[in-house]
């Protein structure tokens, strides 16, 4: 099975060298080069393989399949690897023939997560409009790099991610904003803290604005999230100060 | 040297046990009893120690100091551990006898980040009023439980712990009004968030509250962090939402 890679931004390349380990990987982008192992090819090549996977930004999956539909091979597997499913999922659905299959992806990893191997790291599947056995062809795959295959619908992904991921960048952004130093009196609790905005603020601001922007479920996470930070200011305040 | 240990909570336990294995500690409580290895007390018998601990919360530091006062041995070496120094160093100051020697400590960690042993982790140490000689003394315990001694004033501490300690106890307690739930696609990110939760909400209560209010630099943290998240905020309601 020939795999392609379409967008080679951060996660794109590793997922393409990470995917190389285990099956032919090509890849296409407007401007960056293939990582080592990995062929660089054209668009149309590209969309002569047998498994694509779409590694582009959220917000550009609609214009991408617009762009690639006509280029794709009859029966080819169309998997996105979005960090949501519901608004991906829907925009290849409605953009590519219905001789195109479709699987919503969403790797739980990526360079910094991932940098010692992904065996054991969970990867959520959503089946879109797919046979079984295109289906198991693509998790053989995920198999043989050891990960933890998740499936569920695409809404259930984005209640879930929401509350976990979307909770996660949005704590690690915040806390970016104040500028948080290493502390040579730190907890171990604290160093957690710090790996957290780390790791988030490694990946694109655009990411970041489409994991809060593209998932119906952040709106009402993020506003919770509000209320309990004010209920909590609310209820230190009313206790009394300590007189100095 | 002859270890005394006052008050056996969560923290006080743990800290006897850890002590008992590099040298002999007794201990007094009004109702929880000691540890294997460490013998129970009298509270005049504790006061005959040649270092005591104190292991009561930050709030009653005061009271206590006010009650073992006359109880003290000459020359008697006491030191709190509580999670602020500015305040109970005050408090031991203004209310022990000046035969009494005093030292301020925090050690970094506690039941759940010790787990695995203590070497290699932080303890804070503020000189308040004591010999050289005493205070190596003192030292010389810490360095053969293997811990990483950092002296600084009160003051340097308590401006230092309220945006490491402070703030990741502040998250732990509000995301747990949430009520955050193990995923199975979680991202590493989210599960270090958790572990935090978890860790924070182990200690009791008062703790948190004492953390937040008996630091003089908490409630300046609180207001940069609550205006963090709402500058996030407008800046994610700025950007245009996405029409399904």
């Amino acid at each position: 099975m020939k795999i392609g890679i379409y967008g080679l931004g951060r996660f794109g390349s590793f997922w393409a060298s990470t995917l190389s380990r285990v099956a032919e990987v090509q890849a296409y982008s407007r401007s960056s080069s293939a990582p080592p192992g990995v062929r660089t090819v054209s668009e149309e090549e590209l969309c002569r393989s047998d498994l694509l996977f779409l590694c582009n930004s959220i917000s550009s999956v609609g214009e991408v399949c617009g762009r690639i539909a006509p280029l794709l091979k009859e029966g080819i597997i169309v998997a996105d690897t979005c960090s949501v499913k519901v608004h991906p999922m829907k925009a290849m659905i409605s953009r590519l023939p219905a001789n195109i299959r479709i699987l919503g992806t969403h790797p739980m990893f990526g360079p910094d997560s991932g940098r010692n191997g992904v065996a054991g790291l969970p990867i959520a599947v959503c089946p879109g409009r797919i046979d079984q056995e295109s289906e198991e062809s693509v998790l053989a795959i995920f198999e043989a790099l050891g990960l933890r295959i998740e499936t569920l619908t695409a809404d259930e992904h984005d209640r879930e991610a929401a509350y976990s991921q979307g909770i996660t960048h949005f704590i690690g952004r915040t806390l970016d904003l104040l500028k948080l130093q290493p502390s040579r009196i730190s907890t171990t609790g604290y160093e957690d803290l710090l790996d957290i905005v780390q790791q988030t603020c490694n990946d694109k601001w655009q990411l970041f604005v489409d994991l809060q922007k593209y998932n119906p479920y952040t709106e009402e996470m993020r506003k919770k999230l509000h209320s309990s930070i004010e209920e909590m200011l609310v209820k230190l305040d009313s206790i009394e100060s300590i007189g100095e």
